[in-house]
């Protein structure tokens, strides 16, 4: 039996729009390159909590998932800032409990992956993708040593920002390609239970420490820890670099963030013991070609972590892709739709991504950026419908993200004249 | 006995920069993938003519190569703009006798690479470049079906817009990468000598036909000969794509420039003979790494053809580093100079030749266009030293590609002012 959809990589994406098209009478089948990572506990270390927004879950609630991803998830209202001088401000994100929820990727992922199967879509663990012939169609694989080819009707790479369907796809057709990496990367460490609780951190919120060059940031999870990223730059004076020894990683959390070093005393042995994650920026065009073939979720566009949007987004295009299917009947068509639906989108989530690295990083701290965070909210309260914050916008609402960054570039004047302050226009491509 | 540096690619840049090196006293050698250009005659449909302006001239000065190239090329004074009427208009380059040389690429890479060898560079072809180990400083190469590994103090990638070295770096290391391609691609045609005495066209300038979406560019060869270049969009009602058979490239032709048809009858034949080559912005950083190795020329930096400025950016290159080595004498250091004195340059040339390109297709036979180059000319009569127009700088100075811009925005107030225009920034990032 010949699938109509085959998808490559059961990571998020993959599973999510698996679902989908069974849930529309397709055969689908997943061939993913790893083993099955339900049968394996999470590697610490190895990624960032996903933060699922509205955009994110509307997708699972089409599914049937939303109830169970919810219970295994914990909502968070605001955040909670660390000032060097050790005081804390929270800031709730919104004026009607909008909340966030924090899950890990491993979790989320087994939850996807399961529920797909639940719906008929065969998964095949360890099959790896080796080659594409896009003239002929078809791509190679391999499994216990074989190789073999295989094509369908619709093929979609859901394989990651360093896809490898992407990269044979390269070699044989003009693609516009970037990958631009952050100066900074991510190291993954993580604050007990018993400590939390000790130090009373709440649970209900993210916790972040900005301290202009770097930041740490830390999600709860479910067992009462916090999954902490330390956001720290490659190079210079406060570097990954520069921290070469226990004694570096300890004098660094000693001198900035002391009550994070007395709630994680390993934090050295955590520090050389997990694996620097860089951020990429990864855009590509087209997202389809030859009438079969789609990039879909990291494998079409990167983002930074840094606004949440990373899955939230790539379960998006899952439900264009899946709907634009459904309503033309044709795979050519619908193909050429989700590309021109979400590639506008994709390339402004991932600007906006890159400017709120910036903007969480040296400005949460800053007194006017608190005073214009007021205003905001302030006038979110007297228009609830008109006057909504971009970071709202895009984290509790459904609307493009290209159509939420033209409303804020109109409400950004609105502050501005409030502020008595010339305009300064967003530094981003809408 | 062990190269001081090795240089992988013997195209244009890589026997410049051996020679430069050697003429220092180093040990150079040069491993090509491909087999000797010399032994095989040039093969038809492959490249644009090489337009060398005085910064490439310069740097073969410098090595002693300049009157023998200048035997081997045609000194072209300005473009002749064919218009849609028949009608021909001459623009000079300048107010004196500027020219630029126009050069086969086979003479040219024929030439510098003898010229290598005479001073010592040892080169071997048809050894391939397989493999880099970024951290043991060492590269593989394949040679008569033996693998074999290479090291040296300084190792620099000269292997073109698609380089091997770059594509092993960039899986081991962290690189900001990204590759752009023109909605256009060319197709080489040749016009007969006997064509051109026939038509009576001169050959001490370039031929233009421009025609709005679409152009032909035509190089003289030292042989009488004219080597043409169709400029086409790859989709769309006049495009590559459209022209299906003999009969629709004539079409286009009879059409839009049916003098070319005359002079050229076997024209379907030759597009179709000839593979289309298509045109890539590539950017990298970094350049340099580990302190042995470097990018350079198209590896680093490739640029459209528009400019003319593809191996004169690639020669500037190869003086910088070399004189960047004689300065410190110390490959690391060297080559952090090299590459924070190239990198601003060729990003600058690298968007100036987008630019051109939309200007020479569309603007050139623009009267609002022709009264602004007619102004420039006068204002460079007038004040030879002071008002240099653009293309001047770029094509018939030596001045960085950076400073060249940066002048050129006060230029084009002064012109806006004298036309009474409201102030047009260049879309061109200094």
């Amino acid at each position: 039996m010949k699938p109509d959809t085959l998808i490559i990589g059961a990571g998020l994406v993959g599973p999510v729009l698996g679902t989908l098209l069974a849930q529309q009478g397709q055969q689908v089948e997943i061939l993913e390159r790893n083993s099955d990572l339900r049968l394996k506990p999470a590697r610490p270390g190895k990624s960032i909590n996903i933060t699922l927004a509205e955009r994110g879950m509307y997708v699972l609630r089409r599914i049937g998932l939303e109830a169970q991803v919810k219970q295994l998830s914990v909502p968070v209202f605001g955040r909670i800032i660390h000032g060097a001088n050790g005081q804390c401000d929270y800031q709730p994100y919104g004026n009607h409990q909008e909340c966030l929820y924090s899950i890990s990727r491993h979790t989320l992922a087994s939850c996807v992956t399961s529920y797909a199967e639940a719906h008929g879509v065969k998964i095949q663990f360890e099959h790896k993708c080796m080659g594409l012939n896009l003239s002929q169609r078809s791509l190679a694989f391999e499994a216990n040593g074989e190789f073999y080819s295989r094509s369908a009707p619709l093929v979609v790479a859901a394989d990651g920002a360093h896809s490898e369907v992407r990269k044979q796809w390269m070699q044989q057709s003009r693609m516009n390609y970037s990958q631009i990496y952050a100066d900074h990367a991510n190291k993954e460490l993580l604050m007990s239970a018993e400590s939390v609780k000790q130090a009373g951190l709440r649970l209900d919120a993210l916790h972040i420490w900005p301290r202009g060059e770097f930041m740490l940031i830390a999600f709860p999870n479910l067992d009462g820890s916090l999954t902490c990223t330390l956001h720290l730059p490659f190079e210079g004076v406060q570097s990954h670099t520069a921290l070469r020894t226990r004694e570096d990683v300890e004098r660094l959390f000693r001198h900035h963030m002391p009550e994070v070093l007395e709630l994680m005393p390993d934090v050295a042995a955590q520090y050389a013991a997990h694996p620097l994650i860089p951020m990429v920026t990864v855009k590509t065009n087209p997202w389809v070609t030859h009438d079969f073939l789609a990039l879909i979720g990291d494998a079409a566009h990167a983002i930074w972590p840094s606004y949440g949007q990373g899955a939230n987004c790539g379960f998006e295009d899952s439900l264009t892709l899946s709907d634009c299917f459904q309503e033309t009947g044709n795979v050519g068509e619908a193909l050429q739709r989700y590309a021109a639906l979400r590639k506008p989108n994709a390339d402004a989530i991932a600007d906006l991504s890159v400017q709120h690295f910036e903007e969480i990083r040296s400005q949460v701290g800053n007194p006017q950026f608190l005073e214009r965070k007021a205003l905001e909210r302030q006038l979110n309260r007297l228009s609830p419908d008109q006057f909504v914050p971009l970071y709202n916008r895009i984290s509790f609402t459904r609307m493009s993200y290209v159509e939420a960054i033209e409303r804020e570039q109109q409400q950004r004047r609105l502050v501005d004249s409030i502020l008595q302050r010339e305009v300064e226009p967003l530094a981003v491509s809408a």
